[in-house]
């Protein structure tokens, strides 16, 4: 029935037109990566007046794939036709019909929007409306009700054809990935580390996603976490990269040896970082995403931050730092990763019963030296 | 009519009573604060079984000021009774009556929701329920409907007490500021930066707002906006402190006279983060909030951020770099910055026709020195 996808990328505030045409190709490719690597069969992407077109006989399918893309701000499966009003008019009604039998409503409101987005077209967009309602009108059932409606009949006119939908999927937003560069993002198996991925993502960003090793079980949860968060990632999905940190037992039995085991997490995330950071120079990433969020456990405080920030020139991302727990685990659900996030992992043996909560850099650089020998970032990991 | 209002903080992630008790305390503080300063007359502030009462009769003024209070998920006005059925039932009725006629409602659905908070009343919270319920049913025109009711009647039994509400108003949730520390927050007059410094307040931090000197008009504005955001911030609001740069003219000369005119905004928000920087050693504050958003203008780059990153140790806070300028613009409505955001500022003369978009650290070091003779971060501003 439908033979097109519309998909609406809104105004990105990227102004200049060369910016634009870059930001659509890249789209472009996105959304044939999306498809492609779905198995949906397609004929054509193509750009045309701020919007672009996907020519589609699986057209259902392809809203929900591309639903995952980001940079769309919304989706309608529609029906490309000749612009006449004659065919206008029945194709609307055939697409109310079915919307009506779909909401199993007797006597729906509705209302039909018009747009010309190029002008051959001899009505306006109101005369439009006006005639496609009546006819609408004429054959079923029905009431206008240009604000409490509950079916609207969107008709887009362009280049000698007309575009006929019933629905308006609306979408993540944000860019496309592969606009905005590459990342690393730490992933660790609770349930932030992988929304602050997602968030970047969204925003045009190629992540690449790194696990510091802790044992089986976790792996296999933060592997399946990536295979659900990759669903969102077409424009650029890497593999997980796993490092298992040699230091860790040095680390350990020195802090338990000075009885500084509160130091524990701060070194454990420091050396993350510091593992971050050496993938992101390999990579080529200008940037590491990290799931903090302020004060969320007492040990999340802005001196533990900045302990851990000394471990990298590059620009640490911290998304939810501005979030409660609760909006970020509405987004984790809508994202699917919150149930994965919840399976269990392994236990850390070596997580002190009382975490410092506000670290001192001095102190920790002291320890550093006495685990290391060295001055904390002349170390290579 | 009213006598109390219950405030809920949740859960909040504090598991230590230690902490919980610490959390409190400066959660009532900042409630003392927020109805002294604006002149609401109460009686005491009380900590009880998780929750914290405010003995007040002017409850509804009340609410509307502790609305803006952080660390608070939900608000009732209620009324405090001596804990007996004949009487809870009388006032359950009494302000179901007054909703019933600010709802307009000829028979309205309705449920009781009793807790015993502790556990000295005789009858259990269903039991509360029925008998409440049924007393309602008897004298007013109603009916019962757990899932989908229009008046919700609230009672709470604790020490003797009973608290009856039919108003729970759902607040911002997350911290209450002081028990988070400091940032200095970067405010120039655009929409972004005052949710960026919005955000961080909400997860309980003290804002120590600052801003770089543009002109006049931009000064008044952002004086504006900072009188606006303060009215969130009891518990630490700062003055605004103006900085009014010195390098700027040598900085633009040297720019042009080199032909890199396309540097300037990222050399001006280098020097904006400078300022932040030293001012943060001064007051001790532990970071510096910005409000990046990635890609929403062609130049905020991951590389770009990384050059303006190098200006600080701090770590630099970017709440929004997640967030899509939709997204943005329905926080700043809702907090009220956004119509003062878009009142006019003064013009920049030196903005370059195509500021530099992926710039390049060495590039800019190479002309940092050639303005000041030394490499960045070695001079003090």
């Amino acid at each position: 029935m439908f033979n097109v996808v519309i998909v609406r990328y809104g105004e990105i505030g990227t102004k200049s037109r060369q910016t634009r045409r870059w930001f659509e190709s890249i789209l472009m490719n996105n959304i044939r990566e999306a498809l492609v690597s779905e198995g949906i069969e397609f004929k054509k992407v193509e750009a045309k007046h701020g919007r672009i077109l996907v020519k589609t006989n699986k057209a259902r399918e392809a809203v929900d794939v591309l639903g995952r893309v980001f940079g769309i701000v919304s989706l309608s499966p529609a029906m490309e036709i000749d612009a006449e009003l004659d065919k206008i008019n029945r194709t609307a009604l055939k697409l109310f019909r079915r919307k009506k039998r779909e909401l199993g409503l007797e006597r729906p409101r509705f209302r039909v929007t018009a747009r010309r987005i190029t002008k051959e077209f001899p009505l306006k967009s109101p005369e439009v409306q006006a005639k496609v309602g009546e006819y609408i009108l004429e054959k079923e059932e029905s009431e206008v009700d240009l604000h409490n409606y509950d079916i609207e009949v969107g008709v887009e006119l362009m280049e000698g054809k007309a575009y006929v939908f019933v629905d308006k999927i609306y979408s993540w937003g944000g860019l496309p990935i592969g606009t905005q560069g590459k990342v690393v993002a730490l992933l660790s198996g609770g349930i932030d580390s992988p929304v602050a991925a997602f968030l970047m993502m969204k925003r045009g960003v190629e992540v690449i996603p790194v696990h510091i090793y802790m044992g089986e079980k976790t792996l296999e949860k933060v592997r399946r976490i990536w295979n659900q968060l990759r669903r969102y990632g077409y424009g650029g999905k890497g593999e997980l990269i796993v490092v298992k940190p040699k230091e860790r037992e040095r680390i350990l039995e020195k802090l338990r040896e000075m009885k500084k085991e509160k130091y524990t997490c701060v070194f454990c995330k420091y050396m993350m970082v510091r593992h971050a950071d050496r993938i992101a120079r390999e990579f080529g990433a200008k940037g590491i995403v990290m799931g903090d969020s302020l004060g969320q456990v007492a040990s999340q405080t802005l001196e533990n931050m900045y302990i851990v920030s000394q471990a990298t020139d590059l620009p640490i991302y911290r998304p939810l730092v501005g979030l409660d727990k609760e909006e970020i685990v509405r987004i984790a659900k809508e994202i699917g990763t919150f149930e994965l996030s919840t399976l269990p992992e392994d236990e850390i043996p070596f997580i002190p019963k009382h975490p410092v909560i506000r670290g001192s850099w001095e102190e920790f650089r002291k320890l550093y030296r006495a685990v290391f020998g060295e001055e904390p970032r002349k170390r290579q990991c």
